[in-house]
């Protein structure tokens, strides 16, 4: 439930604005209902940014659920009040509120402290003590300079709350997390698992946070987009497959190096990171272990990558051990994904408040023999005994039982009824030990959680993606996207719109496209205004049509031009379906073209 | 805005119940948070669903996006409020609400007064009306019997409502369409599309309505999924490819039809249907023959299958013309999506609200010359004569000399301030016409919009889906999913629990996965119940691995067994990727393998 450390951001120096430009131009995304005024923490993803946004959830979607094995599902957005009561939310997502008196803008108090004071982590600190080190540096606030030392902190709970129906009678909540919508249908995902541990279920899907101020464009807004796994084990049998990713390189920020005055990251691999106990929990270290190439896969640059522990302040409940994925943005470093392992909280709380069976029966190899003591009480005498309260009695007589046997060894038993002491005949309770054989037992499975930010990651990829060079003595901008998620896989280009060179270049397209490739067909503007356009976008490759390929005697060619390098080369276009898709899948490099 | 008709369902001689249990117990969807009682109008769908529901997205998106050539976004679910009182949902987007003065049971009027007189479209009528009809026939709660005869109809918004930020200072709703978060970014949009009509914007995601009475499973439903298309066009020139789409044989009921006694639907072709004025709007007319072979594609059952022209009485107020495609399901029929031209309303309303330019910049083939009349007037003599409301003069001669330029043609100008008439000299007015040359004009498009709602179509394509039959004397059930959607198109499995058959088996499916097939493993079970299983979750195909296969002394063969006729073929291992992938394209029959 922890965002991780934010530090505040100086972007005078960044490449941030500018991409925020690009992607507002190209289309990648832009602040929502512009022509309203927008209203903060709120983005539209356009063409791009969908498409973008769309393939980095497909990859995640191979990777996460198919590759793994895990079931995904697709649960709604609103779910009603007793399960929030479960989870936690309704008492505990807060953040700390402070208005100002006098221009009633709304701010946090743990930032306002964090940016004006030597106080890192004020989040973690108890609302009294925040408002004395407001008192106590006389701060102010930001917006116009009133001074803010007596003004209560407020906890400010951060869901979105609705009601469903007419009235208020049934309260409602925008989920602040995919993970419940998996969790409270535990009962029936294990039927669909044939009550076989481990199993994962998956969800893609959006997630609301009020947030007091949304800051930084699509990195903390109050609509998102997560895409979560709730890997459910036995934990006292069930091990993690770390074999397949003990190899894995991987950068650590460990609690210790955090809290070191020269603290620095660890490289290590993950087997590594286990065995030295840096990584405490197998089944966290084992999906470190699966993200770390995966987000590689999808254009994190890895030398702006880590995976840092939560320091205890910062570590949510229910979490034994939780590390975060992070990416640096303009020598900022932002959570992108979160790994913890949240034990049984989560399926206890809901048995808990639901009084539903979050378990899964474990059958035994064997059958065992355990004794169990019971007791058959005799009505006849508790019942003129303890008239109306006889049926307290028996229940407490079974507790007893179930508890503490040798309670029942002497001649008679004390029991305990609204504070009072009773003593009762032995023989009378119709105590007995009696030999049971059982088959297995209910347990409540643990649950590992890697959670993943979206809308955090599509800005990263987008971010290291982008680059500034010079060609032909002009300065040029371009995504340096990874194929796989580039909206835009080839564009096709007739040099002139000539209808002999449409015509050829519209046959490349449904050639492209038949081959599975995605395309776009671009003939306005001179050719290289349409390169500028499609290296903006971050499309690898464009292919142009001219009069050579439309008046060849033989071999009909076509150029092709890479947008990295800018080199282009002559290819024939019967080779074209064949080698893109080679290039795409990085079969084939395009030096060896 | 209208979800159409919708009549009383018996479910008793419907198939309706065993679908929603199958539904249940396979993991296609079922009612949410069910752990605690459920809460109406929330469904889930399970790892069956979630992956039927994404496949039949995908084809949406392939069908009405990438071959229309339309870009798709994805805007968020909560707007600020000043787009819903610009778009008419604040004020009018409501149903008739009464609530039972002694159980306190809220349920729609228009309903409560359909289910119990001879009124059929009590939806339409003033709520005065209404509640004069439930005085007259004395209509009861349906839940305790107590009277509703003096109790008052209320209009009851059904957008769900939310705060945005701390405090109530920003209201919020959820989108009740997913339309609205197209309209808003239509000043960008137009960017994107380099300011060339027609083009098309597409959005598959999350809308809701507070339903007052939820219905039907997943039919009527809180939170459901759209796929929309808002396709703009200048009206004055552009026209619909009709021709492609000509020859698509529709089953249409038009309104003349539903109007008379004994009303038939017509058998059509688009063409014809166009060329009789039967459909009014050609752009209507050409998106109703691209869904009609889509909805067959994804498995609607032609047979059960028509669009319906709306009655005057039920088309939302911006719509010329508009027409549902409805299914069959158990003798009713039900909307699964609207077609209208919603004309120049939505972008005309955001102008307005908003006072950003929701228009097109049409450039004219030649620019044009035109006179315009403007004003200059001589300030020395309106500031002493008019004193502070000169400038108020000022405004009223320039609005006058733009819409009455005769009004100038006599030594005085007559204008109107404050309810009273003044008298002017033409002379210090400085009024003179002038040519202008002008390139072209500012248009605002209109809008046609195919919306098709997922979750009814999901429900549609499984209930024309579901058959019972018997094999072997053993009663059995199936689902005959069209291979495009069906979440998982193979099984595989090993006869026995045995390493020989397991490994064969397990090889199989790599080989599978790898030609792009989704592949289902199954081992748990005898052989019958995992090929029921598969039939139940609709698996066109399923492979078994046998001794015969393992010990083969020359060509590996296994058993394939299609589902519809359980027939089986052995088929050598080598061949297996090819004709499945074959079969799934349908370039292949089982009967020619």
């Amino acid at each position: 439930m922890s965002d991780g450390q934010q530090q505040a951001v100086d972007d005078s120096e960044s490449t941030s604005p500018k991409l925020v430009e690009l992607a507002k131009r190209r289309g990648y995304f832009f602040r929502s209902s512009g022509s309203y005024g927008g209203v903060g923490g709120f983005y539209t993803f356009g063409p791009q940014g969908a498409s973008l946004k769309g393939n980095v959830e497909d990859a995640w979607r191979d990777r996460f659920a198919v590759a793994e094995g895990n079931m995904e599902i697709d649960a709604p957005t609103i779910m009603h009040e007793p399960v929030f009561e479960a989870s936690g939310h309704l008492e505990g997502f807060d953040d700390m509120l402070i208005e100002c008196p006098e221009c009633e803008t709304s701010g946090r108090a743990d930032h306002l402290v964090e940016d004006n004071t030597e106080y890192e982590d004020a989040e973690s600190l108890p609302i009294p003590e925040v408002e004395d080190v407001i008192a106590e540096y006389e701060l102010a606030c930001p917006e116009c300079g009133a001074g803010l030392a007596d003004v209560a902190v407020e906890n400010f709970n951060l869901m979105f709350a609705t009601n469903i129906g007419p009235g208020d009678a049934q309260p409602g909540y925008l989920r602040p997390e995919t993970a419940q919508g998996i969790f409270v249908e535990f009962p029936r995902l294990k039927e669909y698992a044939r009550n076989q541990l481990p199993f994962g279920v998956t969800q893609i899907g959006r997630a609301y946070r009020n947030e007091i101020s949304p800051r930084r464009s699509i990195i903390r807004t109050r609509e998102f987009t997560q895409a979560e796994l709730e890997y459910f084990i036995d934990p006292e049998v069930d091990e993690p497959p770390l074999e397949r990713v003990e190899d894995v390189a991987v950068t650590l920020y460990p609690a210790s190096e955090q809290n070191a005055d020269d603290g620095s990251v660890v490289e290590t691999t993950i087997g590594e990171a286990v065995a030295d106990d840096v990584i405490a929990d197998p089944w966290v270290a084992y999906f470190l272990g699966v993200a770390k190439p995966w987000y590689a896969s999808v254009g994190v640059d890895m030398d702006r990558f880590r995976f840092r522990q939560h320091l205890a302040g910062e570590r949510a409940h229910y979490a034994a051990d939780c590390w975060d994925a992070e990416s640096e943005i303009d020598g900022n470093w932002i959570e992108i994904a979160g790994f913890a392992n949240r034990g049984d909280y989560d399926l206890s709380k809901h048995a808990d408040h639901s009084g539903d069976r979050f378990t899964v029966f474990k059958q035994y190899d064997e059958p065992k023999t355990v004794e169990r003591a019971t007791v058959d009480p005799d009505m006849s005498y508790l019942g003129p005994e303890f008239g109306g309260a006889a049926q307290d009695v028996v229940e407490e007589l079974e507790a007893l039982a179930a508890r503490d046997r040798a309670a029942f060894e002497d001649d008679t038993v004390e029991i305990e009824l609204d504070g009072e002491s009773h003593e009762l005949p032995v023989e009378k309770t119709g105590f007995s030990v009696d030999e049971e054989t059982i088959a297995g037992e209910h347990v409540t499975p643990h649950v590992i959680e890697p959670s993943f930010g979206v809308d955090r990651l599509v800005y990263t990829v987008l971010h290291h993606a982008y680059r500034e060079d010079e060609v032909d003595g002009e300065a040029r901008t371009y995504l340096a996207l990874e194929p796989e998620v580039a909206p835009t896989f080839v564009g096709v280009f007739p040099l002139q719109s000539d209808d002999e060179l449409v015509a050829q270049a519209t046959d490349i397209v449904d050639d492209l496209r038949a081959a599975g490739l995605s395309v776009t067909y671009d003939d306005s503007g001179n050719i290289g205004r349409r390169y500028r356009r499609q290296d903006e976008v971050g499309t690898p490759f464009c292919v142009t049509v001219d009069y050579e390929t439309v008046e060849a005697d033989d071999e009909t060619t076509v150029t092709v031009r890479e947008r990295d390098t800018t080199e282009q080369k002559r290819l024939p276009v019967s080779d074209l379906p064949e080698t893109l898709a080679a290039l795409r899948s990085g079969e084939l490099a395009f030096d060896d073209v």
